[in-house]
Protein backbone atom coordinates (compact mmCIF):
# COMPACT_ATOMS: atom_id res chain seq x y z
CA UNK A 1 0.00 0.00 0.00
CA UNK A 2 1.14 3.38 -1.05
CA UNK A 3 1.97 6.13 1.76
CA UNK A 4 1.01 9.54 1.76
CA UNK A 5 4.74 10.59 1.86
CA UNK A 6 5.26 8.80 -1.17
CA UNK A 7 2.20 10.21 -2.65
CA UNK A 8 3.32 13.78 -2.04
CA UNK A 9 6.79 12.47 -4.19
CA UNK A 10 4.84 11.28 -6.89
CA UNK A 11 2.60 14.38 -7.08
CA UNK A 12 5.76 17.14 -6.32
CA UNK A 13 7.56 15.24 -8.85
CA UNK A 14 5.19 14.63 -11.74
CA UNK A 15 3.55 18.55 -11.23
CA UNK A 16 6.80 19.89 -11.02
CA UNK A 17 5.44 21.37 -8.06
CA UNK A 18 5.49 22.09 -4.21
CA UNK A 19 2.48 24.06 -3.58
CA UNK A 20 -0.30 23.32 -1.18
CA UNK A 21 -3.48 25.04 -1.58
CA UNK A 22 -5.43 26.04 1.48
CA UNK A 23 -8.78 25.74 1.42
CA UNK A 24 -9.73 27.91 4.18
CA UNK A 25 -13.62 29.36 2.59
CA UNK A 26 -14.57 32.71 4.91
CA UNK A 27 -17.97 33.68 3.73
CA UNK A 28 -16.85 37.33 4.65
CA UNK A 29 -14.03 37.09 2.11
CA UNK A 30 -15.79 34.39 -0.56
CA UNK A 31 -17.53 36.38 -3.47
CA UNK A 32 -19.58 33.43 -4.33
CA UNK A 33 -21.98 32.07 -1.39
CA UNK A 34 -21.59 28.44 -1.51
CA UNK A 35 -18.49 27.27 -0.09
CA UNK A 36 -18.74 23.97 -2.40
CA UNK A 37 -18.91 26.14 -5.62
CA UNK A 38 -16.22 28.28 -4.03
CA UNK A 39 -13.55 25.22 -3.43
CA UNK A 40 -14.82 23.34 -6.64
CA UNK A 41 -14.00 26.76 -8.87
CA UNK A 42 -10.44 26.67 -7.17
CA UNK A 43 -9.60 23.33 -7.12
CA UNK A 44 -10.79 22.99 -10.94
CA UNK A 45 -8.43 26.14 -11.62
CA UNK A 46 -5.34 24.87 -9.80
CA UNK A 47 -5.10 21.02 -10.53
CA UNK A 48 -2.63 20.67 -12.70
CA UNK A 49 -0.19 23.45 -10.61
CA UNK A 50 -0.15 21.84 -6.95
CA UNK A 51 0.74 18.64 -5.27
CA UNK A 52 -1.25 18.98 -1.84
CA UNK A 53 -4.41 20.78 -0.82
CA UNK A 54 -5.34 21.58 2.68
CA UNK A 55 -8.61 22.23 4.25
CA UNK A 56 -8.48 23.91 7.38
CA UNK A 57 -11.73 22.09 9.67
CA UNK A 58 -12.42 25.55 11.37
CA UNK A 59 -13.54 27.26 8.45
CA UNK A 60 -15.90 24.47 7.88
CA UNK A 61 -17.13 23.61 11.61
CA UNK A 62 -17.35 27.72 12.00
CA UNK A 63 -20.28 27.13 9.29
CA UNK A 64 -22.18 24.40 11.09
CA UNK A 65 -23.61 21.82 9.71
CA UNK A 66 -23.80 22.96 6.55
CA UNK A 67 -19.88 24.16 5.94
CA UNK A 68 -18.96 20.32 6.97
CA UNK A 69 -21.32 18.84 4.06
CA UNK A 70 -19.04 21.36 1.95
CA UNK A 71 -16.00 19.98 2.89
CA UNK A 72 -17.32 16.25 2.44
CA UNK A 73 -18.20 17.48 -0.89
CA UNK A 74 -15.01 19.47 -1.33
CA UNK A 75 -12.84 16.22 -0.37
CA UNK A 76 -14.86 14.02 -3.04
CA UNK A 77 -14.47 16.37 -5.78
CA UNK A 78 -10.36 16.83 -4.85
CA UNK A 79 -10.38 12.62 -5.43
CA UNK A 80 -12.30 12.92 -8.37
CA UNK A 81 -10.68 15.53 -10.45
CA UNK A 82 -7.20 15.46 -8.69
CA UNK A 83 -6.70 12.14 -6.94
CA UNK A 84 -3.14 12.16 -7.20
CA UNK A 85 -2.42 15.49 -5.04
CA UNK A 86 -2.61 14.94 -1.61
CA UNK A 87 -5.49 15.72 0.89
CA UNK A 88 -4.05 17.21 4.15
CA UNK A 89 -6.58 17.95 7.15
CA UNK A 90 -5.42 20.54 8.88
CA UNK A 91 -6.94 20.04 12.26
CA UNK A 92 -4.26 20.29 15.08
CA UNK A 93 -5.83 17.87 16.93
CA UNK A 94 -4.21 16.01 20.20
CA UNK A 95 -5.99 14.31 22.65
CA UNK A 96 -5.86 11.21 25.19
CA UNK A 97 -5.38 7.37 23.37
CA UNK A 98 -9.11 6.71 23.22
CA UNK A 99 -9.89 9.76 22.10
CA UNK A 100 -7.13 9.97 19.53
CA UNK A 101 -8.56 6.64 18.27
CA UNK A 102 -11.65 8.20 17.54
CA UNK A 103 -10.05 11.45 15.78
CA UNK A 104 -8.34 9.22 13.37
CA UNK A 105 -11.54 7.70 12.11
CA UNK A 106 -12.97 11.03 11.96
CA UNK A 107 -10.21 12.35 10.13
CA UNK A 108 -9.34 9.17 7.82
CA UNK A 109 -12.73 7.25 8.06
CA UNK A 110 -15.20 10.25 7.77
CA UNK A 111 -13.29 12.69 6.09
CA UNK A 112 -10.86 10.82 4.31
CA UNK A 113 -7.73 12.59 4.21
CA UNK A 114 -4.49 11.33 3.39
CA UNK A 115 -2.45 13.38 6.04
CA UNK A 116 -3.51 15.13 8.81
CA UNK A 117 -1.92 18.16 11.43
CA UNK A 118 -1.71 17.31 15.12
CA UNK A 119 -0.51 18.58 18.23
CA UNK A 120 2.37 16.22 19.98
CA UNK A 121 1.79 17.55 23.71
CA UNK A 122 0.36 14.68 25.33
CA UNK A 123 2.79 12.56 23.88
CA UNK A 124 3.04 8.86 21.74
CA UNK A 125 -0.08 7.26 22.98
CA UNK A 126 -2.10 10.94 21.13
CA UNK A 127 -0.59 10.48 17.80
CA UNK A 128 -0.03 6.72 17.63
CA UNK A 129 -3.84 5.91 16.44
CA UNK A 130 -3.06 8.08 13.22
CA UNK A 131 0.08 6.25 12.70
CA UNK A 132 -0.97 2.64 12.56
CA UNK A 133 -2.94 3.16 9.61
CA UNK A 134 -0.29 1.96 6.64
CA UNK A 135 -1.73 4.81 4.15
CA UNK A 136 -2.41 7.49 6.33
CA UNK A 137 -0.30 9.75 8.74
CA UNK A 138 0.51 13.13 10.65
CA UNK A 139 2.23 15.81 10.82
CA UNK A 140 3.65 16.76 14.00
CA UNK A 141 3.05 20.72 14.50
CA UNK A 142 6.31 21.97 16.02
CA UNK A 143 7.24 25.96 14.67
CA UNK A 144 4.23 27.57 13.76
CA UNK A 145 4.70 30.98 11.91
CA UNK A 146 2.24 33.56 14.52
CA UNK A 147 3.42 35.87 16.71
CA UNK A 148 2.67 33.55 19.96
CA UNK A 149 4.65 30.68 18.55
CA UNK A 150 7.93 31.92 20.55
CA UNK A 151 5.96 31.32 24.28
CA UNK A 152 6.20 28.37 24.14
CA UNK A 153 8.16 26.65 21.25
CA UNK A 154 11.21 28.99 21.89
CA UNK A 155 11.68 27.46 25.48
CA UNK A 156 15.01 26.01 26.28
CA UNK A 157 15.24 22.72 27.84
CA UNK A 158 17.36 21.18 30.49
CA UNK A 159 17.99 18.20 32.01
CA UNK A 160 17.83 14.19 31.24
CA UNK A 161 20.58 14.87 28.15
CA UNK A 162 18.60 17.44 26.25
CA UNK A 163 19.23 20.70 24.62
CA UNK A 164 17.70 22.74 22.62
CA UNK A 165 14.35 24.21 22.41
CA UNK A 166 10.69 22.41 22.85
CA UNK A 167 9.96 23.29 18.83
CA UNK A 168 13.89 21.04 18.25
CA UNK A 169 12.64 18.35 20.56
CA UNK A 170 9.03 17.96 19.31
CA UNK A 171 10.64 17.31 15.89
CA UNK A 172 13.11 15.40 17.46
CA UNK A 173 10.08 13.31 19.14
CA UNK A 174 8.17 12.81 15.35
CA UNK A 175 11.54 11.81 13.88
CA UNK A 176 11.73 9.03 16.85
CA UNK A 177 8.12 8.33 16.48
CA UNK A 178 8.42 7.60 12.64
CA UNK A 179 8.83 3.86 12.38
CA UNK A 180 6.39 3.28 9.74
CA UNK A 181 7.88 6.39 7.32
CA UNK A 182 4.27 8.12 7.72
CA UNK A 183 5.19 11.42 10.06
CA UNK A 184 6.53 14.56 8.85
CA UNK A 185 6.35 18.04 10.52
CA UNK A 186 4.71 21.63 10.68
CA UNK A 187 7.22 24.42 10.29
CA UNK A 188 6.47 27.79 9.44
CA UNK A 189 7.96 29.75 6.52
CA UNK A 190 8.75 32.79 8.60
CA UNK A 191 11.97 30.81 9.95
CA UNK A 192 13.96 29.99 7.78
CA UNK A 193 17.08 29.48 9.26
CA UNK A 194 15.27 27.09 12.03
CA UNK A 195 13.83 25.19 9.31
CA UNK A 196 17.26 24.96 7.80
CA UNK A 197 18.48 23.48 10.86
CA UNK A 198 15.83 20.64 11.01
CA UNK A 199 16.02 19.45 7.69
CA UNK A 200 19.84 18.74 8.21
CA UNK A 201 18.75 17.13 11.23
CA UNK A 202 15.65 15.56 9.68
CA UNK A 203 16.48 14.83 6.34
CA UNK A 204 13.75 12.44 5.30
CA UNK A 205 10.75 13.53 6.97
CA UNK A 206 8.38 15.62 4.70
CA UNK A 207 8.20 19.38 5.44
CA UNK A 208 4.23 21.05 5.38
CA UNK A 209 5.60 25.01 5.56
CA UNK A 210 2.53 27.14 5.93
CA UNK A 211 2.98 31.13 6.25
CA UNK A 212 3.73 31.89 3.24
CA UNK A 213 1.73 35.20 1.27
CA UNK A 214 -0.80 36.61 3.74
CA UNK A 215 1.70 35.50 7.04
CA UNK A 216 4.80 37.25 5.20
CA UNK A 217 7.20 34.34 5.09
CA UNK A 218 9.71 34.42 2.53
CA UNK A 219 9.42 31.98 -0.46
CA UNK A 220 12.34 31.55 -1.42
CA UNK A 221 14.18 31.15 1.42
CA UNK A 222 11.83 29.09 2.46
CA UNK A 223 11.72 26.48 -0.10
CA UNK A 224 15.26 26.35 -0.27
CA UNK A 225 15.50 25.13 3.54
CA UNK A 226 12.75 22.80 3.34
CA UNK A 227 13.74 20.61 0.86
CA UNK A 228 15.13 17.70 1.23
CA UNK A 229 18.24 15.60 -0.78
CA UNK A 230 15.90 15.33 -4.14
CA UNK A 231 14.81 19.04 -4.22
CA UNK A 232 11.22 17.74 -2.84
CA UNK A 233 9.69 16.76 0.45
CA UNK A 234 8.11 20.03 1.11
CA UNK A 235 4.73 21.73 1.26
CA UNK A 236 4.68 25.09 0.73
CA UNK A 237 1.45 26.67 1.63
CA UNK A 238 -0.75 29.05 0.65
CA UNK A 239 -4.35 29.92 1.43
CA UNK A 240 -5.52 33.61 1.46
CA UNK A 241 -2.90 34.36 -1.06
CA UNK A 242 -4.55 32.29 -3.55
CA UNK A 243 -7.68 31.60 -2.84
CA UNK A 244 -8.74 35.61 -2.37
CA UNK A 245 -6.10 36.36 -4.76
CA UNK A 246 -8.83 37.84 -6.29
CA UNK A 247 -12.61 38.76 -4.29
CA UNK A 248 -14.61 39.25 -7.59
CA UNK A 249 -16.96 36.54 -8.79
CA UNK A 250 -16.00 36.91 -12.23
CA UNK A 251 -12.04 36.69 -12.36
CA UNK A 252 -11.50 34.70 -8.59
CA UNK A 253 -11.13 31.48 -10.18
CA UNK A 254 -8.44 33.00 -12.90
CA UNK A 255 -6.61 34.63 -10.21
CA UNK A 256 -6.25 32.02 -7.98
CA UNK A 257 -4.70 30.04 -11.08
CA UNK A 258 -2.32 32.67 -11.59
CA UNK A 259 -1.31 32.99 -7.55
CA UNK A 260 -0.65 29.27 -7.41
CA UNK A 261 1.07 29.16 -10.74
CA UNK A 262 3.40 32.37 -9.67
CA UNK A 263 4.15 30.57 -6.24
CA UNK A 264 5.13 27.30 -8.39
CA UNK A 265 7.24 29.37 -10.32
CA UNK A 266 8.97 31.23 -7.65
CA UNK A 267 9.59 28.00 -5.77
CA UNK A 268 11.60 26.51 -8.38
CA UNK A 269 13.04 29.24 -9.69
CA UNK A 270 14.56 29.60 -6.07
CA UNK A 271 15.75 25.98 -6.22
CA UNK A 272 17.02 26.40 -9.51
CA UNK A 273 19.24 29.46 -8.63
CA UNK A 274 19.61 28.42 -4.74
CA UNK A 275 20.58 24.99 -4.77
CA UNK A 276 24.10 25.05 -4.14
CA UNK A 277 23.76 27.83 -1.93
CA UNK A 278 21.26 26.00 0.12
CA UNK A 279 23.27 22.97 1.03
CA UNK B 1 -23.07 38.94 32.14
CA UNK B 2 -22.34 36.18 33.70
CA UNK B 3 -19.37 33.99 32.65
CA UNK B 4 -18.64 30.22 32.77
CA UNK B 5 -16.32 30.40 35.87
CA UNK B 6 -19.52 31.80 37.96
CA UNK B 7 -21.66 29.87 36.81
CA UNK B 8 -19.70 26.88 37.31
CA UNK B 9 -19.76 28.27 41.40
CA UNK B 10 -23.38 28.95 41.66
CA UNK B 11 -23.93 25.28 39.58
CA UNK B 12 -21.69 23.68 41.89
CA UNK B 13 -22.73 25.55 45.17
CA UNK B 14 -26.85 24.98 44.22
CA UNK B 15 -26.31 21.03 43.63
CA UNK B 16 -23.73 19.94 45.86
CA UNK B 17 -21.77 18.61 43.23
CA UNK B 18 -18.44 19.16 41.27
CA UNK B 19 -18.92 16.11 39.02
CA UNK B 20 -18.56 16.54 35.58
CA UNK B 21 -20.20 13.82 33.32
CA UNK B 22 -18.13 13.15 30.38
CA UNK B 23 -20.49 12.74 26.98
CA UNK B 24 -18.46 10.51 24.94
CA UNK B 25 -20.84 7.93 22.89
CA UNK B 26 -19.41 5.12 21.19
CA UNK B 27 -21.60 2.34 19.33
CA UNK B 28 -19.44 0.03 20.05
CA UNK B 29 -20.41 0.19 24.07
CA UNK B 30 -23.84 2.09 23.90
CA UNK B 31 -27.08 -0.28 24.04
CA UNK B 32 -29.41 1.59 21.97
CA UNK B 33 -28.01 2.58 18.69
CA UNK B 34 -29.15 6.52 18.91
CA UNK B 35 -26.10 8.97 20.01
CA UNK B 36 -29.20 11.65 21.01
CA UNK B 37 -31.74 9.19 22.65
CA UNK B 38 -28.17 7.25 24.26
CA UNK B 39 -27.30 11.33 25.89
CA UNK B 40 -30.45 12.43 26.40
CA UNK B 41 -31.49 9.62 28.62
CA UNK B 42 -27.54 9.92 30.59
CA UNK B 43 -28.35 13.78 31.07
CA UNK B 44 -31.94 13.04 32.08
CA UNK B 45 -30.67 10.66 34.91
CA UNK B 46 -28.07 12.91 36.12
CA UNK B 47 -29.02 16.60 35.76
CA UNK B 48 -29.92 17.16 39.52
CA UNK B 49 -26.29 15.83 39.84
CA UNK B 50 -24.15 17.25 38.59
CA UNK B 51 -22.07 20.85 37.67
CA UNK B 52 -20.86 20.21 33.88
CA UNK B 53 -21.19 18.05 31.08
CA UNK B 54 -18.89 17.46 28.61
CA UNK B 55 -19.11 16.56 25.38
CA UNK B 56 -16.33 14.86 23.62
CA UNK B 57 -16.22 16.66 20.00
CA UNK B 58 -13.76 13.37 19.00
CA UNK B 59 -17.33 11.12 19.27
CA UNK B 60 -19.08 13.13 17.35
CA UNK B 61 -16.71 13.60 14.48
CA UNK B 62 -15.95 9.95 14.17
CA UNK B 63 -20.01 9.75 13.54
CA UNK B 64 -19.28 12.03 10.47
CA UNK B 65 -22.51 14.47 9.84
CA UNK B 66 -24.82 12.08 11.89
CA UNK B 67 -22.87 12.52 15.17
CA UNK B 68 -23.14 16.36 14.70
CA UNK B 69 -26.52 16.66 14.45
CA UNK B 70 -26.99 14.45 17.69
CA UNK B 71 -24.20 16.79 19.16
CA UNK B 72 -26.65 19.65 18.64
CA UNK B 73 -29.42 18.19 19.93
CA UNK B 74 -27.74 16.95 22.92
CA UNK B 75 -26.20 20.37 23.87
CA UNK B 76 -30.01 21.90 23.12
CA UNK B 77 -31.28 19.44 25.95
CA UNK B 78 -28.80 20.25 28.32
CA UNK B 79 -30.03 24.23 27.49
CA UNK B 80 -33.36 22.92 28.15
CA UNK B 81 -33.15 20.55 31.19
CA UNK B 82 -30.12 21.44 33.18
CA UNK B 83 -29.69 25.41 31.88
CA UNK B 84 -27.30 25.96 34.71
CA UNK B 85 -24.90 23.29 34.36
CA UNK B 86 -21.56 24.26 32.65
CA UNK B 87 -21.52 23.11 29.14
CA UNK B 88 -17.45 22.24 28.27
CA UNK B 89 -16.68 21.70 24.57
CA UNK B 90 -13.50 19.10 24.66
CA UNK B 91 -12.18 19.98 21.76
CA UNK B 92 -8.75 20.48 22.67
CA UNK B 93 -8.06 23.21 19.52
CA UNK B 94 -5.10 24.75 18.69
CA UNK B 95 -4.03 27.37 16.12
CA UNK B 96 -3.12 30.54 14.77
CA UNK B 97 -5.42 33.44 15.49
CA UNK B 98 -7.97 33.93 12.27
CA UNK B 99 -8.16 30.20 12.61
CA UNK B 100 -8.70 30.29 16.03
CA UNK B 101 -11.45 32.92 15.61
CA UNK B 102 -13.16 30.18 13.27
CA UNK B 103 -12.73 27.79 15.70
CA UNK B 104 -14.03 30.05 18.36
CA UNK B 105 -17.24 30.74 16.20
CA UNK B 106 -17.62 26.93 15.56
CA UNK B 107 -17.47 26.60 19.88
CA UNK B 108 -19.63 29.27 20.79
CA UNK B 109 -21.69 30.28 18.07
CA UNK B 110 -22.35 27.10 16.63
CA UNK B 111 -22.16 24.61 19.33
CA UNK B 112 -23.27 26.85 21.54
CA UNK B 113 -20.24 25.73 24.47
CA UNK B 114 -19.58 27.92 27.50
CA UNK B 115 -15.88 27.15 27.77
CA UNK B 116 -13.64 24.51 25.27
CA UNK B 117 -10.53 23.45 26.19
CA UNK B 118 -7.35 24.39 24.21
CA UNK B 119 -3.86 23.60 23.01
CA UNK B 120 -1.51 26.58 24.30
CA UNK B 121 1.71 25.72 21.79
CA UNK B 122 1.08 28.25 19.48
CA UNK B 123 1.03 30.92 22.54
CA UNK B 124 -1.70 33.93 23.69
CA UNK B 125 -2.45 34.67 20.01
CA UNK B 126 -4.14 31.43 19.53
CA UNK B 127 -6.29 31.35 23.07
CA UNK B 128 -7.09 35.06 22.53
CA UNK B 129 -10.16 34.45 20.44
CA UNK B 130 -11.67 32.72 22.80
CA UNK B 131 -11.39 34.60 25.74
CA UNK B 132 -12.19 37.85 24.19
CA UNK B 133 -15.70 36.46 24.84
CA UNK B 134 -16.91 37.85 27.97
CA UNK B 135 -19.69 35.16 28.64
CA UNK B 136 -17.32 31.94 27.51
CA UNK B 137 -14.17 31.23 27.68
CA UNK B 138 -11.33 28.60 28.35
CA UNK B 139 -9.56 25.82 30.02
CA UNK B 140 -5.82 25.25 28.87
CA UNK B 141 -4.39 21.96 28.39
CA UNK B 142 -1.21 21.47 31.23
CA UNK B 143 -0.98 18.01 32.51
CA UNK B 144 -2.71 15.03 31.50
CA UNK B 145 -3.80 11.33 32.89
CA UNK B 146 -2.39 9.54 30.14
CA UNK B 147 0.80 7.45 29.48
CA UNK B 148 2.33 9.69 26.90
CA UNK B 149 1.70 12.67 29.21
CA UNK B 150 5.21 12.73 30.81
CA UNK B 151 7.29 13.20 27.29
CA UNK B 152 6.75 16.62 26.66
CA UNK B 153 4.75 17.69 30.16
CA UNK B 154 7.50 16.94 32.04
CA UNK B 155 10.09 18.26 30.05
CA UNK B 156 12.38 20.89 32.66
CA UNK B 157 13.25 24.34 31.41
CA UNK B 158 15.87 26.58 31.87
CA UNK B 159 17.05 30.23 30.87
CA UNK B 160 14.93 33.67 30.83
CA UNK B 161 14.50 33.33 34.53
CA UNK B 162 12.50 29.99 34.14
CA UNK B 163 12.71 26.81 35.81
CA UNK B 164 10.69 24.11 36.59
CA UNK B 165 8.66 22.26 33.75
CA UNK B 166 6.56 22.86 30.60
CA UNK B 167 3.08 21.98 32.33
CA UNK B 168 3.85 24.30 35.08
CA UNK B 169 5.29 27.19 32.29
CA UNK B 170 2.09 26.38 30.57
CA UNK B 171 -0.06 26.82 33.73
CA UNK B 172 1.33 30.15 34.27
CA UNK B 173 1.03 31.54 31.03
CA UNK B 174 -2.84 30.79 31.68
CA UNK B 175 -2.42 32.67 34.82
CA UNK B 176 -1.16 35.56 32.70
CA UNK B 177 -3.83 35.14 29.59
CA UNK B 178 -6.68 35.17 32.45
CA UNK B 179 -7.32 39.13 32.58
CA UNK B 180 -10.64 38.43 32.47
CA UNK B 181 -10.90 36.04 34.97
CA UNK B 182 -12.84 33.13 31.95
CA UNK B 183 -9.36 30.60 31.98
CA UNK B 184 -9.27 27.54 33.69
CA UNK B 185 -6.36 24.75 33.26
CA UNK B 186 -7.15 20.65 32.36
CA UNK B 187 -5.10 19.22 34.78
CA UNK B 188 -5.75 14.95 35.00
CA UNK B 189 -6.53 13.24 38.16
CA UNK B 190 -3.70 11.12 37.94
CA UNK B 191 -1.53 13.27 39.64
CA UNK B 192 -2.71 14.81 42.82
CA UNK B 193 0.68 16.04 44.10
CA UNK B 194 1.35 18.22 41.44
CA UNK B 195 -2.41 19.11 41.26
CA UNK B 196 -1.65 20.51 44.69
CA UNK B 197 0.80 22.61 43.50
CA UNK B 198 -0.63 23.92 40.56
CA UNK B 199 -3.78 24.61 43.00
CA UNK B 200 -1.26 26.89 45.35
CA UNK B 201 0.43 28.81 43.03
CA UNK B 202 -3.05 29.40 41.20
CA UNK B 203 -6.11 29.80 44.11
CA UNK B 204 -8.36 30.96 41.56
CA UNK B 205 -8.70 29.32 38.25
CA UNK B 206 -10.99 26.87 37.86
CA UNK B 207 -9.68 22.95 37.10
CA UNK B 208 -10.78 20.50 34.93
CA UNK B 209 -9.56 17.10 36.47
CA UNK B 210 -10.21 13.98 34.21
CA UNK B 211 -9.09 10.88 34.71
CA UNK B 212 -10.82 9.54 37.46
CA UNK B 213 -12.85 6.22 36.98
CA UNK B 214 -11.52 4.59 33.72
CA UNK B 215 -8.45 6.13 33.92
CA UNK B 216 -7.48 5.07 37.19
CA UNK B 217 -7.35 8.48 39.21
CA UNK B 218 -7.81 8.48 42.83
CA UNK B 219 -10.83 10.38 43.39
CA UNK B 220 -10.12 11.50 46.91
CA UNK B 221 -6.71 12.39 46.48
CA UNK B 222 -7.54 14.74 43.21
CA UNK B 223 -10.75 16.16 44.78
CA UNK B 224 -8.86 17.30 48.08
CA UNK B 225 -5.91 18.40 45.51
CA UNK B 226 -8.01 20.62 43.10
CA UNK B 227 -10.33 22.79 45.18
CA UNK B 228 -10.11 26.12 45.86
CA UNK B 229 -10.59 27.81 49.11
CA UNK B 230 -13.90 27.88 48.72
CA UNK B 231 -14.27 24.44 48.44
CA UNK B 232 -15.00 24.18 44.86
CA UNK B 233 -13.56 25.54 41.67
CA UNK B 234 -12.84 22.03 40.29
CA UNK B 235 -15.01 19.99 37.85
CA UNK B 236 -13.68 16.06 38.49
CA UNK B 237 -14.93 14.50 35.20
CA UNK B 238 -16.08 10.98 34.39
CA UNK B 239 -16.90 9.79 31.47
CA UNK B 240 -16.63 5.76 30.54
CA UNK B 241 -16.93 5.28 34.04
CA UNK B 242 -20.33 6.92 34.41
CA UNK B 243 -21.93 6.56 31.15
CA UNK B 244 -21.02 3.14 30.62
CA UNK B 245 -21.61 1.75 34.27
CA UNK B 246 -24.18 -0.43 32.38
CA UNK B 247 -24.18 -1.12 28.94
CA UNK B 248 -27.58 -2.70 29.33
CA UNK B 249 -30.79 -0.51 27.59
CA UNK B 250 -33.00 -1.64 30.09
CA UNK B 251 -30.58 -0.52 33.19
CA UNK B 252 -28.29 2.16 31.66
CA UNK B 253 -29.41 5.55 32.95
CA UNK B 254 -30.15 4.20 36.48
CA UNK B 255 -26.99 2.84 36.91
CA UNK B 256 -25.32 6.11 35.33
CA UNK B 257 -27.56 8.06 37.71
CA UNK B 258 -26.27 5.87 40.45
CA UNK B 259 -22.76 6.07 39.21
CA UNK B 260 -22.93 10.20 39.37
CA UNK B 261 -24.28 9.76 42.70
CA UNK B 262 -21.44 7.65 43.96
CA UNK B 263 -18.95 10.06 42.59
CA UNK B 264 -20.66 12.98 44.00
CA UNK B 265 -20.77 11.51 47.28
CA UNK B 266 -16.95 9.74 47.22
CA UNK B 267 -16.04 13.72 46.84
CA UNK B 268 -18.20 15.55 49.45
CA UNK B 269 -17.09 12.92 51.44
CA UNK B 270 -13.24 13.20 50.82
CA UNK B 271 -13.65 16.91 51.34
CA UNK B 272 -15.05 16.90 54.24
CA UNK B 273 -12.72 14.69 56.10
CA UNK B 274 -9.92 15.92 54.19
CA UNK B 275 -10.54 19.16 54.52
CA UNK B 276 -7.95 20.11 56.93
CA UNK B 277 -5.46 17.77 55.61
CA UNK B 278 -5.83 18.74 51.97
CA UNK B 279 -4.38 22.99 53.35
Amino acid sequence: MTGWVEKLDAAARSRGSLVCVGLDPDPRRMPVDDVFEFNRAIIDATRDLVCAYKPQLAFYEALGLDGLRALEKTVSHIRDVAPDAVLVGDCKRGDIGSTAAAYARAMFDVWDFDTVTLHAYLGRDSVEPFLERADRGALIVCRTSNPGAVELQDLELTGGGLEGTLYEHTARLASEWNTRGNVGIVVGATYPGEMAALRARHPDMPFLVPGVGAQGGDVAAASRAGVNADGRGVMISSSRGIIYASEDAATFAGAARRAAEALRDEINEALRSGATAAR
